[in-house]
């Protein structure tokens, strides 16, 4: 659910910062596409989809040790390979997959594909805000990720920078301080309700952009189960819902 | 002086990080004409060359504080301020410039011109190599000169990021590191030899831009006074050595 008119909210918005996991990329085809490809020369045929979301899922518990100070902040790559090392276990394919391989395989996250609408979206977007990834992945997965989808930012944001992971308040209101705004003046836009709370609490507004898909066919969320300042279906909706508030408002 | 032959070092650079004020943006000229334009409706004319020069005369001293650890980190906007108020002090206008019109002034400088062949020369470059500014200048004002100039960088690393200034070499290993890339992957460039020196301590790569106008004419580095990797006069003749390092050396 949206608030009722989000208009006075969008022409004050003065920077967009973007979730990127599931929101702008789409990691479980790419995922998938990676792990069939990768393992097939070991003659390791597998459910390249079922093998993409028993990697992702072990992603919140991971992240949780960092966020309950259990460990310290590190980057999502010792994360990722991590979790890729449980997963081959798992799967019965810890013999099987040399440490070359799963380096080589746990740096597909640096080259997921984007859905449709971003690159274009962000285009749309660039001469209306200012626009920077607030993800868990750190600088370097960004910057390759910008890189392979064609994005430009102003400045990669996020966890690294804050030393911290979301839904940690410091990850966002780092965020907005980083930008020299206040939480008020920043908009995280994101496909998970949860990430849309946090940032909410911490102060900054929120977007919701459905991904019924992130997950596989209509497994993803249609809409916010939460309360947001403007809900999208894809980037340039929101772009265009950003340049009328502009226009209504006089700025 | 530059090394007999940068061709390997060149070709095998993954990212070029940069110095900005001097390096890529004429500061002296910009906040000598902001000074005059702020200050003139206030009755006040002033020789604004001289004046930007005491106001940047403040910089070094003012920093060595921080990098000294006599006090904490803190962004340039603050720093620039202070300095600002002291220039106002000794040139007996203390009286006379409001709170406003010192937080108008002080924001000159985001809002400084770059030098001409900076668009240009990073439009070149920016299919060879990543991207990205390395200054003592926190993010929101390298954002601002970004924008302002229309450049496009891959992240914006530097003084913030590393929670201290250059030279310190935290600065230039975090921004290696942010990058995921070993420091001599990494090229420093920059229009002052203190600079340079510093980031090959750090294990940087490194690159002098000649700036002979920096300090009004003639009174810049014309060529660097250490040893440097490469030494060019322009950001394009750069484009032009790594493109052709790279074809020499296959990659």
């Amino acid at each position: 659910m949206a608030t009722a008119d989000p208009t006075p909210v969008l022409a004050s918005v003065r920077a967009l910062i973007f979730d990127v996991f599931g929101t702008l990329v789409d990691w479980r085809t790419s995922i998938a596409r990676a792990a069939q490809e990768t393992l097939a020369p070991l003659g390791i045929t597998l459910d390249g989809p079922a093998f993409a979301d028993a990697w992702r899922a072990q992603y919140q518990p991971t992240m949780q040790r960092v966020c309950s100070g259990e460990r310290p902040y590190c980057s999502l790559d010792v994360l990722h390979r991590e979790n890729l090392d449980a997963v081959l276990r798992a799967w019965g394919l810890d013999d099987r997959v040399n440490d070359a391989t799963r380096e080589r395989l746990n740096r597909a996250w640096h080259r997921l594909d984007a859905w449709p609408d971003v690159a274009p979206g962000l285009r749309a977007l660039r001469p209306l805000t200012l626009l920077a990834p607030c993800s868990n992945g750190h600088i370097a997965l960004m910057v390759h990720l910008a890189r392979h989808n064609g994005w430009v930012w102003d400045a990669i944001l996020g966890a690294e920078l804050a030393r911290a992971y979301k839904p940690q308040p410091v990850v966002y209101q780092t965020a907005a301080a980083a930008l020299g705004l206040p939480p008020g003046a920043v908009m995280m836009l994101a496909a998970h309700s949860d990430d849309l709370v946090a940032a909410a609490a911490a102060g900054l507004r929120t977007a919701h952009l459905a991904r019924p898909d992130e997950h596989g066919p209509g497994r993803g969320e249609h809409h916010p189960s939460v309360p947001v300042d403007v809900a999208v279906a894809d980037l340039s909706a929101l772009a265009a819902r950003l340049r009328a508030a502009r226009a209504a408002a006089g700025s």
